[in-house]
């Protein structure tokens, strides 16, 4: 096989900007997102009943799809190991695994539901650039917040043991706060405002403490938004108001996009 | 009928600046509400056993006004193209179809409640440009975020079909996680922290799975929250600080609005 | 009585500025509290059959005690009307009658919970000007996003009775959606993720609707926090940045806090 | 002992700079998470009941470790009283009490779980400045919004008391609402969105009151997180364009960062 056809095969299944390679893309879209609907329908069990034998039928076509598109990836890449390490090549290889894994582990093949990650591709298919940048402006918001995310959710889950474990010792087994464990997933399930019920405070002091732990946590959302808010911020100022622009005489940048003259040593911006 | 006249009930029905305009307008949300009343009364049993007859009487005399105001409304406009295709054209419609609809198929006059749609002609009648203009802004600010909207809500629907199946393997039909379907929409309602209870983990693997996820929906709330601040922000500052004046010297705006001079040509502005 | 007795005890009633106004200030508010509570446990059955009579002694005691407060304050004001037709006026009046109401209508006394209204004059205890200003802050910035926020919970309300109306058309009164007054309840208590599970969807469909609701409901509380959190940011920024100095030349106010010339004439600022 | 190995092991026990320093604190958090796995496990009943003895010595061992950790550190530093005062000194102590208590009081060593405090040891650990500064961070932003904050949890409590007293009068006990402590109670539980719903109106006029109290506990959550929001933007703006340069002329600060010349003086910055 030519080098220029193998380039060709490559355009087509890696990029999306070329006819045939969007073709390629949407087709795959929709391949994928029919086998998450077969995996899906598969768990239910009255739909599996009467057509169990057809959806495993479809499972097994579309995997051997998939396994075939695998194969052509990683040969038509140049550096093979590299794309079966990236992200998308882990996932492209979990996505097809649990199907042959079924046959020895009855039940692994709900598994399958991580090609709902490939779906991830969806974003190559239109206006590319536009989507990844910004889903990289929330990476980036939330890597720049980092440190003061990790302190946040560590008091958060300080306070829920805590407060948990004065549940577990002022109400008790017989009101549903059977050990510390429970009552932290308690202390959780009240303090993110969830609050399902299944667990709930009968004595006073218990629906005292409750009320101060749901106070808390409803007015302590208010940190991590404050947080996340302000970064975003950050990131969009310096993207809107300075320019990308280089002074020519003292090479200094971080003008403001409508300056015409270099705010350090006075030369005309070109 | 002379055009004259034509003109002056096309400024009552269309127009809320005269005195005769408002009245109009004010009758006509009296009638929405009262429709909208009388749909919702008529759903409960036991209002409907006793007053049914009359209360389907009232809907239908309302609805045939509104059938003759929807016919006058186009024949007033100069193209009823153009309104019969308008938001309120197709909500106009809509809200007096289903009394007609009902006498072929049972039960379809609850689609009535497209009616309270109509409300929103309420905008039209207080303060009318001050409501719309803040709406625009509201819309204008989600048309910004929207791609970032549609990163976000991607990767939270993802999540909750990944850790909703998880939550299928591990708690399993006996603990009410049915089927993959089943444990998504408990996923969703543990992410957005609804928590209804009625689907509640109950092995501890299930509830680490389940604490996690109520950690990151609690967290990651703070996300929309800071993209539309932002937005808001940015729209507001535009708003405030820059003025609408241009330079009659070299057509250019965005001035401060305190600023005298031009800050491209230097030419005073007037 | 002189006129100075009179102005020494409107000193002590309505100021908390010297030590006397401080101590019956503070002494009232025991009071407030004392009988806030006795009001509660009176309502708990089980306190009720055993301190009962003692209870409604110490209510008694309490209400002609403030119901002489509240004529003493009339009495000291120089304009009756102002003070009875005021916020606290009211506040005050209401927190004596249902006491007297009781006498006639059995149970009437839990709206003595009005009292606690009568709390607010907390924050003229301690740091007075402070709190009340903070307090005065948060009235400022809701007032001015008013319409932004009549606008949003229109839209809420709007989308909450259609989907309600839906839910019922969908589920039906075997699932609990028994009329759409109840299914508009419902999908309140969705969209506001409150989610007590009273009523909870059954169906396929109705999942689906509900999990959009939810979706919804729970991106949508960003569009209240953006609006405030703007408006807090603008308050705090003209507070902080720009001084109340006025130039004494050309009279123009907005100079930054730190400005030590006008910014339009020129002229030194003292 | 020489003063020399004192302090050599004053380094070891206290910080985190040296390899020794660095291994004492990993292993004292290993043996705390260990100490509180052993705690949350001995709550489990099913576990208690099989391996309670060897969780008990594990516990004995732990605390008796930690007494000898807590002298030796009483010992190191020159004013003992104030380590002893501190907030880690009464941690310290407050993390071994219990086990000796339960000698005594059965059941108390459940209060060991404030060995989870010891945790915030961990930020000592690694990159210690950094995320004790974002924790100082945090900690400032809520001091500085504190006034804010104590007005809008007075109006919250004071809108539940009242809105939860109407629910007492018009639900009753038949539906849940037994008392008012326990209306109070439910008006909290539906403020803050958590919802548990084992208390829940069953009437429409109930139903109400409760959609009112829901919408406002759902647009409420705004005010705290603007508030917040604007806190850390002003941190945050102050430390990102205010440089720390200090003029060497009038002494002045709170030059802008990129600034060459005093902006009060026009000295030129070093």
């Amino acid at each position: 096989m030519s080098a220029t056809l193998k380039r060709k095969i490559h355009e087509i299944v890696f990029e999306a900007d070329t006819k045939a390679g969007k073709t390629f893309d949407v087709v795959l879209l929709i391949l994928i997102l029919l086998s998450i609907l077969v995996v899906s329908l598969e768990s239910v069990y009255t739909i599996n009943k009467v057509y169990g034998v057809a959806l495993r039928w479809i499972e097994w076509v579309l995997t051997i799809l998939f396994t075939f598109e695998y194969i052509l990836r990683v040969w038509l890449v140049n550096k093979a190991r590299h794309y079966m390490l990236s992200f998308f090549g882990i996932v492209d290889l979990l996505s097809i695994l649990p199907t042959f894994l079924s046959l020895v582990i009855v039940g692994s093949q709900s598994l399958l539901i991580f090609r709902s990650l490939r779906l991830l591709r969806i974003f190559r298919v239109f206006k590319l650039g536009r989507y990844l940048g910004e889903g990289q402006q929330l990476v980036d918001a939330m890597r720049a917040s980092r440190a003061k995310i990790i302190v946040f959710v560590s008091a958060v889950l300080t306070v829920a043991l805590i407060l948990g474990t004065f549940m577990y010792l002022v109400e008790g087994a017989e009101n549903g706060f059977t050990s510390i464990p429970r009552s932290f997933y308690w202390a959780i399930v009240t303090m993110t405002t969830v609050g399902y019920g299944d667990i709930a405070p009968q004595t006073v002091i218990g629906q005292s403490i409750a009320t101060l732990l749901m106070v808390l946590g409803y007015g302590i959302i208010a940190v991590p938004t404050g947080i996340v808010s302000v970064e975003f911020s950050a990131k969009k100022n310096v993207a809107e108001t300075v320019s990308t622009q280089v002074c020519q005489h003292c090479s200094k940048e971080g003008h403001d996009a409508d300056a015409h003259y270099c705010k350090y040593c006075g030369h005309h911006l070109l």
